[in-house]
C-alpha cells in the first residue's frame, strides 16, 4: 500500500517479549512499531501496563519461549488489546492455548522453520553419544556403536520427527514411532504405547510437543523398558522426560547414554549430567543456525502482516 | 575338513603385527596359530626372525595400520614365506603395494567393513562443526549453520564417499565430488580438479585413499578456494591435507572450521587445534564401533581362510 509523500509509513504496534541477549528485534523494526520488553528497561508488569495505555495499543505480541513470560489469563488481562500471539518457538507450552481460544486470541508458532535444524542436531547428538569417545584419546580402545540397524523409536512424528526419520533411514536405522494417532502415509511401525515403543527400540527420541499428555512421557518405566543398552535423545522439551529418573538411570547404568538439548528446569542442568562421559549436552541450541534465524524473521513478518491485513494466521495452533 | 579323533585341528600360522592395546587377537586364535608381535614381547626384528626360522613359517600376516610397521621390501625379506598381507585398515599406505605386486604377495584391506561407520562419523563431525556451540552455553547466542542446501565436495567417492553422499542427501545437502574418474552411476556433479571442487563447495570432505596423488591434495590453494565460510572434514588420512597450511588457515580465519578424525603425524596433533572452538577432533576413532570390530574379525577370518584354501583374495588391492 502506498503512502503520501512525506507521510511516514504506518507501522502497527507489536509487543515483543524478548529474552535477554536474543536477536531478531532489528529486522522487526523495519515493519512494525516494536514495543520491546527488553529495550524498555522496565519490569514486565509496568511495561505491559504502559503498552495497554497507549492510544494505539498493540494488537499482536511476539513471545520468545524459554521462561520469559507465561502468556496466560493474567498476561492477556494486562494487555487486553492483544488478538494475536506469535511464539518464536516451535513449542507453545508457554502459552495458555485454552485461555487464548476462549478469548478468540489467535496463536501461531514458528511452524516448520526449525524442523530440519532440530532433526539435524538430533542426528549429530546421536552419533556423538553412540561414539562416546570424543577427545581425549581412549587408550584402551573404547568402542562406540554404529547407527545401521539401530531401532530408533521416535516419540512424536510431526515435522521434526518425520525429517529425523528420513535422515536416520539414510543411515540404515529402523524407525518406529509413537504419536497420538498412526500416520497414514508413513511406512514405519506405529506403537500406541510409549512403553512398548521403548521395549522395541535401541534409541528413544523425544520429538513431541510438551502438553499434559506428554509431560514425563519418558519416566522410570519407559527407561526400564528401553534397557541397559538404550540411548535417549531429547530435542523436544525437557519436561517430557522425568529428569530425576533419567539422571538416576544414567548414573546406575540402567540406560547406556543420552543426548539432551533441552532440560526440565532450563537454564538449570543437573550437575550430575555434566560429569558423565556417556552424555552429550547442548544448551537448547538445536535451532540456533543463521539460516533458521533468517527464516524465522521472514516467518514472523509474514504472520504478523497477515494478521494486520485481516487474513487468517498461516500456522494456527489449536489447543 | 575332518581331523582324526584326538588329533588337534590344523591351524595355519599367521603373523599378527599388532598395535599396543589393540584387540582382535583372541578371535583369531580359534582359527589360526597366531604369532603375535605384541604378545611375544620381543623387538620386531627378533620376532620376525624367529617366525621366519620356524619349521612351518607363516604364509600370511595381518598388519594393523597406524605406524606399527611398514610392510616394505625389508619386512618381506625378513619373513620371505609371507604370500598374503591383510591390513586391518581401509588404507594400505603402510604397505608397499608395488613391492608386494613384484613379489606376487597378495594384499587385502578391510574392504567395506568400516565404510558406514566412517560415513556416519563424518556426518556427526559436520553437524558438530556447523553448530560450533557445544557446551558451555553461549551467552551471546552464537549461531551455527544448517546442513540443508550446503554444497558438500567429497574428495574420493569410493565406498565411504558414496555412503556419506547418501546420508548427506537426506539432510538436503548438494553433493559434488572429485575422484580420479567420474563415476557412471552417480547423479552428483563431478569435478576433475580439487581446486574447482573447493571453489564450488561449502564443505570439503577428504574421503580418499592416501597415495602419491592424494598426499597434500588439500593444500594452501585449495583452502583458499574453499574460502572463509568453508569447512574441512577429514575422515580419510591425515597426510591428504597439508596440516601446517590447514592450521594456519584456521588460525587466520581463512576457513571457518574443521572436523578431523585423522592427522598428518599421528598420534601427534598440532596443539593449536586443541584450543580452537571451531574445530572438532576425534582420535582416529571413526571406525571404532563394536559392530565394526565384530565385522572385521569375520572379514579377516574369511580372507585368511580363503587364502589358505587357495582361493583368490576377496578384496585384492592393486597398486
Amino acid at each position: 500500500m502506498g503512502t503520501a509523500a512525506g507521510e511516514p509509513p504506518f507501522h502497527p504496534a507489536v509487543l515483543f517479549i524478548r529474552r535477554p541477549g536474543a536477536p531478531f528485534a532489528n529486522a522487526m523494526h523495519q515493519r512494525f512499531r516494536v514495543l520491546d520488553s527488553l529495550a524498555s528497561g522496565e519490569p514486565l508488569a509496568a511495561f505491559l501496563a504502559a503498552a495497554a495505555a497507549m492510544p494505539d495499543p498493540p494488537r499482536a505480541a511476539v513471545i520468545m519461549g524459554g521462561g520469559v513470560v507465561r502468556a496466560d489469563a493474567a498476561f492477556l488481562d494486562a494487555v487486553p488489546s492483544i488478538r494475536c500471539l506469535v511464539s518464536t518457538a516451535a513449542g507453545v507450552d508457554h502459552i495458555d492455548l485454552a485461555e487464548c481460544a476462549r478469548r478468540g486470541v489467535g496463536v501461531a508458532n514458528s511452524g516448520t522453520v526449525y524442523s530440519a535444524d532440530v532433526a539435524d542436531h538430533a542426528v549429530g547428538m546421536l552419533v556423538d553419544v553412540l561414539r562416546r569417545g570424543l577427545w581425549p584419546v581412549q587408550e584402551d580402545y573404547a568402542f562406540g556403536s554404529t547407527l545401521r540397524g539401530k531401532r530408533v523409536g521416535i516419540i512424536g512424528l510431526g515435522n521434526i520427527g518425520s525429517l529425523l526419520a528420513k535422515r536416520l533411514e539414510a543411515f540404515g536405522c529402523i524407525i518406529h514411532y509413537n504419536s497420538r494417532r498412526p500416520k497414514d502415509s508413513v511406512p514405519h511401525k506405529y506403537f500406541p504405547d510409549v512403553h512398548d515403543l521403548a521395549s522395541e527400540s535401541d534409541v528413544l527420541v523425544v520429538a513431541c510437543a510438551l502438553n499434559k499428555e506428554t509431560r514425563h512421557i519418558v519416566g522410570k518405566d519407559v527407561l526400564e523398558a528401553l534397557g541397559t543398552d538404550g540411548i535417549v535423545i531429547n530435542i523436544g522439551r525437557g519436561a517430557s522426560i522425568d529428569e530425576v529418573e533419567l539422571v538416576r538411570a544414567l548414573k546406575e547404568g540402567r540406560i547406556a547414554g543420552a543426548g539432551l538439548d533441552v532440560f526440565e528446569n532450563e537454564p538449570a542442568v543437573p550437575s550430575d549430567l555434566l560429569s558423565m562421559d556417556n552424555v552429550v549436552l547442548t544448551p537448547h541450541s538445536a535451532v540456533f543456525t543463521l539460516e533458521s534465524r533468517s527464516d524465522l524473521c521472514e516467518h514472523l513478518i509474514c504472520i504478523l502482516e497477515a494478521f494486520f491485513s485481516g487474513e487468517p494466521l498461516l500456522t494456527p495452533v489449536l489447543p
